[in-house]
């Protein structure tokens, strides 16, 4: 099965609700994350809503990682979405969980640009909340 | 079950080739797309590869809404992600499919950010390739 991409959805729960509100602190993040999965980044979009939360995403060579944060509840809604086999999305997927001091992680991988027989694209869910589910961790 | 937001993974095959690479024409489907699903747009990038292919996303109150195109393959890979009930991913989805000529569709949908018992934050797959699944239309 040749997949043109790797794409990670991610729901990260217990984050530091300062690292969440702070949009400098998540932008250098993202672009850090960006670089661990060896992406290159090409656009960056951030924006801090008020009284708080922040979106944003990196547009990479390989795709996009965004993010989307609720300080109030420390929960980050991201995505992590690469293509090529040199980019590692799971690099900067746990570098972010890492960086905003994350709890738990749930994932769910899909496998998207799988060329089928008759030339349509598919993606296929690959890994569905499974080896990074609701995984506690010593924070 | 209550969650935050509703996010549309979608492959689009068979669209046309001059739309997926015109990424002034692209930009301005996505923020229209964005209007569909009655969202409010925050932040727009875009970047336009050589020799041929448009990665861009459009940043809106409610998450976001990514495009990035294989002109060569007539293939689109996109993603709609809204929160709250006033918005409806599915009109934008829609409406792109449409813009870009698609001649077929596939998506996976999912329900993120529901808060679990435990005080964690989940995604369910609510709609794999299901409805909306390799439809052929008249071009």
């Amino acid at each position: 099965m040749k997949a043109l991409g790797t794409h990670i959805v991610c729901e990260l729960s217990g984050c530091n609700s300062r690292a969440l509100t702070d949009v400098e602190g998540v932008r250098s993040m993202m672009v850090a994350a960006a670089k661990r999965a060896n992406a290159e980044v090409m656009e960056v979009a951030f924006h801090r809503f008020h009284p708080q939360g922040v979106s944003g995403v990196v547009v990479i060579a390989e795709s996009h990682l965004s993010i989307h944060t609720w300080p109030e509840t420390g929960y980050a809604a991201m995505d992590f979405y690469t293509c090529g086999d040199h980019t590692n999305p799971w690099a900067a997927c746990e570098y972010a969980a890492k960086m905003l001091g994350a709890t738990s992680m749930l994932t769910t991988e899909m496998k998207r640009g799988i060329e089928s027989s008759n030339g349509y694209f598919m993606h296929v869910v690959t890994g569905e909340n499974e080896g990074h589910s609701i995984t506690k961790r010593s924070a």
